[in-house]
């Protein structure tokens, strides 16, 4: 597993957006939406709460923006040369988001949106992972042109399987994740193993 | 979707045992883990706090069988006389589970168990699908005794692969489940695709 740096994603924001981003996250999964504070971030991360909020105004702005730029939940999008190579290394990262002891209790917290408005917690998943989707096209890209998918392949169903047999299994059943976990997700939703 | 009966699966309890159960996850989805209490299940349920002291000695205890025995979160095991219709038939009851109004809220807040001690939270998940696991079993039973199914094939990744590819586009990306996404997402899993 990677250590996560305070640096975040590229995006505005001040100097500290790393900081601000790591506490916010830090904050929600220790309390929660409801007792997540501004005032709380900028005592965490060492910053006068007027510098969020002239980035950030409300709550809902900081989160939004902490979950799609903050490094403990990032992914690297990776190119090994081929598609299983690729998907594997995308299943490793999954693999730690929910296991990591930091990432995992984020997982928990935003999944489960404890006292966010439902239509706030919907929109705010649906930004997540559209962003994570828009990113891992390359991925795609170059199967489809090295001939590693059928032309009607659907990518996000590929990725659905992949991630969400992670998630059942470390999150869900509890279940500690096997060795070799990754490969045999991608083996088993793999066309190529038609002609194997 | 098949509309939940209030008769609890068979187990020890009191006659009033499904109104307890619906209680319970009714309360746990409104209020999380730390919100829920014996006397309110009691007095939504219409029964004496003493009786549900008689069975289940704690909250733990009563949230433990009313996840295990409640109709909102039982599945049916189908018999459809192949493999893939079985699996069709399972993976649309996930479908229901997580996009249902009343078991939506009562997944999400079991799921992320706010308030619940990790431990505590591990060890009810475990149970929970430990229980649904071994009742799917005779799906695979019949499907290695048809030929439907390579001897070394692991039934639970093909369980996780489906219910959690549901789980991901309808939870964590909140995207609408597609007509015939249950279909495609054991297509996508089946090994007789191989020879198709």
């Amino acid at each position: 597993m990677s250590v996560p740096s305070p640096q975040p994603r590229p995006g505005k924001g001040p100097r500290a957006a790393g900081a601000i981003f790591d506490a916010t996250l830090r904050l929600l999964a220790e309390r929660g939406y409801d007792g997540l504070t501004i005032e709380a971030v900028a005592l965490a991360a060492g910053v006068n709460k007027t510098t969020i909020y002239r980035w950030w105004p409300s709550k809902a702005a900081l989160l939004h923006a902490a979950l799609l730029r903050a490094r403990v939940l990032d992914i690297e999008i990776p190119d090994t040369g081929s598609l299983r190579g690729d998907l594997i290394a995308l299943a490793d990262q999954v693999i730690d988001l929910v296991t990591g002891v930091r990432s995992r209790a984020i997982v928990r917290a935003v999944a489960s949106g404890p006292g966010l408005p439902d239509d706030g917690l919907a929109s705010l998943a649906r930004d997540f992972f559209a962003d994570r989707f828009s990113r891992e096209q390359p991925v795609f890209t170059r199967a489809f042109a090295r001939g590693e998918l059928p032309p009607d392949t659907d990518p996000m169903l590929l990725l659905d399987l992949i991630a969400g047999a992670v998630w059942v299994r470390a999150l869900l059943r509890n279940e500690p994740v096997p060795p070799g976990f990754a490969a045999a997700v991608v083996d088993a939703v793999l066309p190529a193993r038609r002609t194997a």
